[in-house]
């Protein structure tokens, strides 16, 4: 993980970590805020997934198995949906 | 849910149900195919993740309530790319 991947990460930690505390309108706010900075950021939904998949191991101590086994078939699936983000970036550069 | 949802949710929920019992790469090997499949259908990143929490909730039960508020605040994350999705497939509209 890189720099840039750690500040993502501990920014994703802290909202999902205040969510869990408050469930507030303010922390899903946040969320949204987050989401559009990721895209600007170039990163694709399976990268997305990859990070609250990530986020989720590490604040919730004790994971059941079976959502850590749900987690790793809907990462297998975003691995599509990685492709096709690409698609839309290189479709998005032809257009410019 | 119309017909062709309840389709998509019912194969899913029959991979996932599956992957829980065996952790096969089989089953991978079916969500990967899964995941071409609904990017054929126009499926949005976002309502895959509905259809991932929602297929969770069926199988899973007792979900902690930790691992619902998780979920919700990805929701959340998820409808920017909802929208990103949408561009996509105008983009790739108009460079027909």
């Amino acid at each position: 993980m890189d720099k840039f991947d750690i500040g993502l990460h501990e920014t994703y930690k802290s909202i999902l970590a205040e969510y869990l505390v408050t469930n507030s309108e303010h922390s899903l706010y946040k969320a949204g805020k987050f989401s559009r900075e990721l895209i600007k950021n170039n990163m694709s939904p399976e990268d997305m997934i990859n990070l609250h998949v990530s986020v989720v191991q590490t604040l919730i101590k004790n994971l059941p198995k079976e959502v850590s086994d749900t987690n790793d078939l809907l990462l297998e699936v975003m691995v599509g949906y990685g492709l096709a983000y690409l698609e839309h970036q290189s479709l998005r550069d032809r257009q410019k």
